[in-house]
């Protein structure tokens, strides 16, 4: 005899697993998309929301990914940086970035510039850099494109923290899902 | 003695110079760029307006590359594959996408896909393919993001056309410029 309820919580099972497989592999996706149905998660950082776009794990890309995100006012980025090159396109809104060069011991107090809706800049290899919305009063939407998926990020916890301190967030917040899923099977 | 007409013509060549330098090189642009200040011409494509907000020439990008483009009504790209990836976010109108494996001697029918405002899609590398406007009404505008900059463009004449006839266009019309200015130095 099979309860009910048993068979709604194996059913509940199969259904979580076949939609864990679906974000983490690019099988079975139609080509064209809408960026709205895409899953869309602040991945445990108040004032984000992250989608991704195109991507290593969701997607198949192998030499770029592709990122929405939108930040609420007063939320940011961590301070990193990362052996890649990242290109944004401001979609909405305005705030500041900070970037220093990896060329010295830590990289020291950053300049400043003043990002907003309709402008596009990026960051070279391996700058330090960080990303605020400083606009009290509107969400920052950027596209976000990104070489070498997927990313690995070396964070810091203060502009003169030294580069050799920085800590390695691999895989990244959006990554671990999909990167652990393997282990996890293997347990 | 120097005409004042002499020192314009001389002021305008040191001018233009400046300015195709800054075109196809990064030196001394500014970190921060309004896409709506960048260089936008149709390459003598008619219908197009196209971008580079992240280049190979203009922004010593050395992996990926980041377009803006617009199609107005009924115009499309040429039907072409390259060695590269290439991520689409359509950002405003609708259209269709033709696509084709590259895995037969020619592509044959394509298949097709509509394309629209909010919706992305990727063509895997050397797949065949070609976007087209088809909605009479409004301009299709779309960032395009490709790997493995500059591009190496192979044009096909038509659908049944054997992929090893497929013309190499290179450097590609938005390259030509930057590329060609050194050969032109040296004659």
């Amino acid at each position: 005899m099979c309860s009910p309820f048993l068979i709604l919580f194996l059913s509940s099972l199969i259904f979580s697993a076949t939609a864990e497989a679906s974000h983490c592999s690019s099988t079975g996706l139609p080509l064209v998309r809408k960026i709205s149905e895409l899953p869309q998660d602040n991945y445990g950082r108040a004032g984000l929301s992250h989608i991704t776009v195109a991507g290593s794990f969701s997607h198949g890309m192998r030499e770029v990914e592709v990122w929405l995100q939108t930040f609420s006012p007063g939320s940011h980025t961590p301070i990193h940086r990362h052996s890649c090159e990242e290109v944004f396109v401001v979609l909405k809104g305005s705030g500041t970035l900070y970037i220093a060069s990896s060329s010295h011991e830590y990289p020291g107090k950053p300049q400043e510039f003043s990002i907003f809706s309709n402008s596009t800049f990026h960051i070279p290899v391996n700058d330090v850099h960080q990303v605020w919305n400083t606009n009290e009063h509107e969400d920052l939407q950027m596209l976000v494109i990104i070489s070498r998926p997927p990313v690995k990020v070396f964070i810091y916890k203060d502009w003169f923290m030294p580069h050799t301190a920085a800590k390695l967030k691999f895989p990244y917040y959006w990554d671990e899902e999909c990167l652990q899923a393997p282990i996890k099977d293997e347990l």
